[in-house]
């Protein structure tokens, strides 16, 4: 098994958690992708960048965010291994997007373009079973967030998520979940420090 | 032509937008629904009930909130003619629904259970890249929202909202499209009396 392949496993796990693909299936699945490998702080794209590419985590953490009118980093989405990650409005419009895309860790990374992906689909149509799934569950769950964030108290928020979410909050860097939830890292380290009660 | 498929032709438009369906098809796809007439303020969920339908909104106006701690609705997603609403995580798996899905003007509604809907799936596979274009939009929608309400001042944020869809800002009762932008319905009030400067 070569490199590619061997990282492309994780994307075959994935696949085969909502849809059945068979092992020779994949291999020609997985052709359709770019392997890529980036450093801690690279950019996959940029606020004005045309939005050309959908990517899949296979190892490290990426996330996406825009800068606020006071220079401040703001987290929409983040994806660790085994989480699609890419301005999705724009890249199905083809347009440019307005958010920008970074890893936080060294990360190795899945690509895949728009019109590769349409082929992709047409020739594996029950891939859309698996994108659909996936994005169904990524739009229900950014209502339960905002559920969450103008619900709750910001130390509710902060603790609800560590709970339901515990693998992520082992996992992401503390001021990426601030970040995501709308809170500063020194809030957060405030309330981390203090009992819950 | 009977006023359930009268009704379904919204639907069958619809479709036609992402996918290539025949009026023959479209036929037995419509008897996988049930149509519903409801009245102004009826609810097709309440919060503590198993989200079990899936909604397409014909004609009329629905919404989608939680209640806060204060006792106000705080809506998190809402839906006019030919759109999808329900509280898609809990249906995707088939749980208990957080929210409650009321109509806020009269209204019919084509429903689908979650049995049926991947009953028809799998009879209509193409349904598939229909459902997955809805939700990738929907999902990159919602990515864009938190961009705007946490970058931008309460006035930006409802003037973005009503320069960019200006349909829905016409269409959509102004308390409904507040508290869709975590704004209050006085503070909306106030700044459309002032000048936009």
């Amino acid at each position: 098994m070569n490199d590619f392949l061997k990282d492309g496993k994780e994307l075959f796990k994935h696949l085969n958690q909502y849809v059945a693909v068979d092992w020779d299936e994949f291999e020609e699945i997985n052709s359709y992708f770019e392997l890529k490998a980036y450093k801690k702080k690279d950019f996959l794209f940029r606020s004005g960048d045309l939005c050309k590419l959908n990517h899949f985590v296979v190892k490290g953490c990426a996330h996406m965010f825009f800068v606020d009118d006071s220079g401040t980093d703001r987290t929409v989405q983040f994806a660790i291994e085994n989480w699609w990650i890419t301005d999705h409005l724009a890249f199905q419009k083809e347009e440019v997007t307005g958010f920008h895309l970074q890893v936080v860790e060294d990360a190795m990374v899945m690509s895949i373009d728009k019109a590769r992906q349409e082929e992709l689909l047409l020739k594996h149509p029950q891939l859309e079973k698996y994108f659909r799934t996936i994005y169904q569950i990524a739009y229900g769950a950014s209502l339960m967030k905002m559920k969450y964030l103008f619900g709750l108290s910001k130390k509710e928020i902060y603790f609800h998520f560590v709970d339901h979410f515990p693998g992520f909050a082992q996992r992401v860097p503390q001021y990426l979940i601030a970040s995501f939830l709308n809170l500063t890292p020194e809030y957060v380290s405030e309330i981390r420090s203090q009992k819950r009660s």
